[in-house]
């Protein structure tokens, strides 16, 4: 929803002052909408775009050098007036008439077209291109019908390059039906957006569901669904628009295109990139020559959650202009781009290390690290949303995730590293390689110190006593506490850490068992992480927010508390087997 | 909310696919994120950043010429691990050292000094930079505790501009040093995002609440407070930005500053837009140079909802590097960029025509005409929200508050007319410019054509008499006609129109009162537009989507069918007093 406004009769007006203020170096207001500031040359043919606010970069951030002259800048998804379009188109003039080019929408039809009217009646030629790329809007035996949604980019940069590059009125006009002819467009939508003051969005998909074909402003889709996965939906958009290709193109295979995957608002780069990935595979296989890509926000709906594929059919004029410098608030291409070398760098690839030499015994005790290791990576997938909800409160929530890569990551590694034949200490630092590399972020590199430094004192030779294995303990947590600049009472896993290795180190003195003595520290780590509830959060967070983080336990330290009861339990069923 | 995925867990991966199958042309994939395709010269200095992934086009989206060398790309909100930055540095180098950047975070602190101290073992120079923009994550005597947000973007980008521009290592990290002095960042939130498969968000915020200083994982702010206006908003962001200048800027009214606001996700340009236009008013009433401002999308938090301002506080070297060439996925700046000249076509004021003269009949029946608009104004009011759920459901949601406009623009024209001293019809004639001009769209189009085919019958002479009115009532169903290409059916306003326009004739022609016959017709026209939620919807709208736009009459239809019952009750009141 729209949260931020004065009065929302003032938005657009307030919101055009802003943008102007923002963009002085490429564009200055005048009545109706802006024009670029820094003019143009004496009788080039000026390219005038615009339609309903709400839609940003459509209309005005496509106002520069390579794209449009100006642009009329309506009300919130309202047509431009006539006399906004006259007034912009006039002002933008350099004496070698005027292209008029907009979404095809009834009103902005109706008022571009008394603009036209009045601009050739004061003597300025003036041609006009409405954009209908929007497959989704009627059949393709009523091309004319169809409205404009992300399409419009192809239209104005490409009439706007021919302009730059000198072409008369009825030129760039041509070339500007080309493009449209050339450009087909279907989208998808998840929810509205709700304007400035409005209490409700313009329209709702259900929860779980996703429009197809659904306009821009809420007009009316050609049906529902359930929403697909990312790879789904590129399918879906992909296979509608190789069904329909335009004259000019005989079959997908000889033809290249400019995809443009197109956000309305707040489906995020993230997500289109996913989706990308797949579009661009479809199409390769396909047989297309992809060119250029764009994935990215051209044509927006406030918050509007959805997307729309745009396929761009290029011949060799059209694919000319397209590499033209073009230089606008919102579309911007370097005009001296080297072109991409070939990497120089090649990596190299991760040799495969040999396996450290090792003897039955600590092969045996592998299989037990190999259990152990798998046994962490099942407590993480079990407790994986607890951890996460945990993080959400005290932290960014990628505890669990986290958690979950590097504890799987680890698990392969020992495995594998005990199938080629590895020592217990050899096995162990793999699963700590692993865990580091995959996992990342701060519980990733504490977990591997945590695994390496036990792995270290346990040796790939031999059965490793109790006592290695609380060195190792201890060593473990005066590494996390030097590498991770924590203390106990930092809330942080050190919390758990070092009551564990504690007791771990006092009952295998004590001349406990290994799986009795690490059952009684697994405890004492239990206790502790309970405890870090009453303390306050430190390392990375600043303050309490509204004292939320105040009575839950770390996740890192209750991650440490869980993992150790789970492999209390391999000790033991380890002992029992003996 | 994310919403397209295919594995959660693979979403990184995938994203960072896509994302380098459609910027190809910038860069390629390495083990751990992305580099340069186009490589870079031999001995330049290689400026390596990078984070989690969730922040585009933080990270890989600043890759390029004149920005990054690389970039590690982590999993989702998760730092990358040692082993990822260490890859991506050891492929990005090019004989001249490495420069690592990222956000001042514990997770990215850890395994981004882990790479440093492996490349620096590897025999390659290295020194680290992170960025601590964030004033509300630490006091300003803890700087160095603060969380890097969007100012990120000064940092990379002048470090970036340095290493171009063939600085040795250290006075680059010299560069980025300053600029992460001379930069500060404040933000505020009102939803957290909602990871790939996750059921909740990460963070919630009251409906109508903000918080204040949060960070961009949801990490602890420093209040919450109602949702201000866009202007309340902008007192807040410069406010708290001014109370601290950085070392070297001894007075805000003797500096220059870039200001930056971010949107982190579904806060979207057009608010950001009326925001940015008070952040200037109040930049400039403190006397800051503003330099270059940007208003976009430059570290984002998947759709999180917020905004957060940057500043950028420039000295020479600072302002000269950031104004050099760059070219990466998400961040350009052309070369050859004109500078503004000063604009060659000055806008023609608009002249205030003169009034036609008029007799004192027509001067009395322009008071009515001056009432009747009021009325309509009012009208519109009293029905704005009605009329706009009637079109969202039907159309764009824009009837209401395109007629909201129109009619007090048309009103206050009206009452300025009559004051000078104009006729009926002068009087009526601004009103109807005024509306068309004010509103746009289709129904602003519309009303123009409505009152100005009125105007043109009754004249500025005398008193005009019934059949004059019903004549002009004739020529706007007419023209609406024509100029809408529309029919009666078609479930626009002429469904409305022409039933009014009929009866008001034939009840003229009968012999009636100009306001009995009004009355008359006013509720056939109410009838009629009742009856259009029986009909089809047409014009402009493609097909009927899930049956939603059956039941409801169409709200042109409805708007006029309310206005000619107000209309109805201004000629009664006007025929008694006489």
């Amino acid at each position: 929803m729209t949260r931020l406004w004065n009065a929302p009769a003032d938005f657009a007006d307030e919101m055009i002052d802003g943008f102007v203020a923002a963009n002085g170096r490429y564009v200055r207001r005048v009545t109706g909408g802006v024009v670029r500031s820094a003019g143009a040359p004496e009788g080039q043919v000026a390219l005038v775009v615009g339609g309903g606010s709400g839609h940003y970069p459509a209309f005005g951030g496509l106002v520069g050098r390579g794209l449009a002259h100006g642009a009329a800048m309506g009300n919130l998804f309202a047509s431009p007036s006539a006399q906004q379009v006259t007034s912009v188109a006039t002002t933008a003039q350099r004496g070698g008439g005027v292209l008029l080019s907009y979404g095809n929408y009834a009103g902005d039809v109706l008022n571009f077209d008394a603009a036209q009217e009045r601009l050739r009646a004061a003597g300025i030629p003036c041609e006009s291109v409405p954009v209908t790329d929007d497959v989704s809007s009627a059949p393709a035996d009523e091309r004319h019908k169809r409205r404009g949604i992300a399409g419009d980019l192809t239209v104005f940069r490409t009439a706007g390059a021919a302009a730059e590059a000198g072409y008369p009125l009825a030129e760039v006009a041509r070339v500007a039906r080309l493009a449209n002819e050339r450009t087909r467009s279907f989208g998808v939508a998840f929810t509205g957006c709700t304007l400035p003051g409005a209490d409700e969005p313009l329209f709702e998909v259900a929860e779980g569901r996703m429009a197809v074909g659904l306009g821009i402003h809420g007009e009316p889709g050609i049906g529902e669904e359930d929403v697909p996965t990312a790879d789904e939906l590129a399918e879906t958009l992909v296979a509608r628009l190789l069904d329909e290709l335009p004259d000019g193109v005989a079959a997908a295979e000889d033809a290249r295109a400019i995809p443009i995957l197109n956000g309305l608002g707040s489906l995020k780069y993230e997500e289109m990139f996913v989706v990308y990935r797949r579009i661009a595979q479809l199409l390769e296989a396909a047989g297309v020559e992809i060119v250029d890509p764009h994935v990215g926000e051209y044509c927006t709906s406030f918050d509007m959650a959805g997307t729309s594929l745009t396929l761009f059919w290029l011949d060799d004029e059209l694919a000319e202009l397209w590499e033209t410098p073009v230089d606008a608030p919102a579309y911007r291409r370097g005009s001296d781009v080297p072109a991409a070398t070939t990497a120089d760098a090649a990596e190299a690839a991760a040799e495969d290390e040999a396996i450290a030499p090792s003897d039955d015994a600590s092969r045996e005790t592998a299989r037990i690290v190999v259990d152990a290791v798998a046994v962490i990576a099942a407590t993480v997938d079990a407790h994986v949303d607890e951890l996460g909800r945990m993080d959400a409160i005290a932290g960014d929530g990628d505890h669990g995730i986290g958690m979950q890569r590097g504890s799987h990551a680890a698990a392969e590694a020992a495995r594998a590293a005990a199938e080629a034949g590895a020592g217990a200490a050899t096995t162990l630092l793999r699963a700590a390689d692993a865990w580091s590399d995959r996992a990342g972020g701060t519980s990733g590199a504490l977990w591997g110190v945590i695994l390496s430094s036990v792995a270290d004192r346990i040796g790939d030779s031999g059965r490793p006593d109790a006592p290695a294995v609380a060195r190792g303990t201890a060593d473990a947590a005066a590494g996390v506490m030097a590498y991770g600049k924590a203390e106990p009472g930092d809330k942080t896993l050190v919390d758990a850490l070092v009551p564990f290795a504690e007791e771990l180190g006092r009952a295998v003195a004590a001349g406990a068992s290994l799986a009795d003595a690490w059952r009684t520290a697994s405890g004492a780590a239990t206790e502790a992480a309970a405890a870090t509830a009453d303390l306050l959060p430190r390392m990375g967070r600043a303050r309490p927010h509204a004292e939320k983080s105040l009575g839950t336990p770390d996740p890192g330290a209750h991650s440490l508390a869980l993992i150790t009861a789970g492999v209390a339990d391999v000790l033991a069923a380890a002992t029992e087997g003996n």
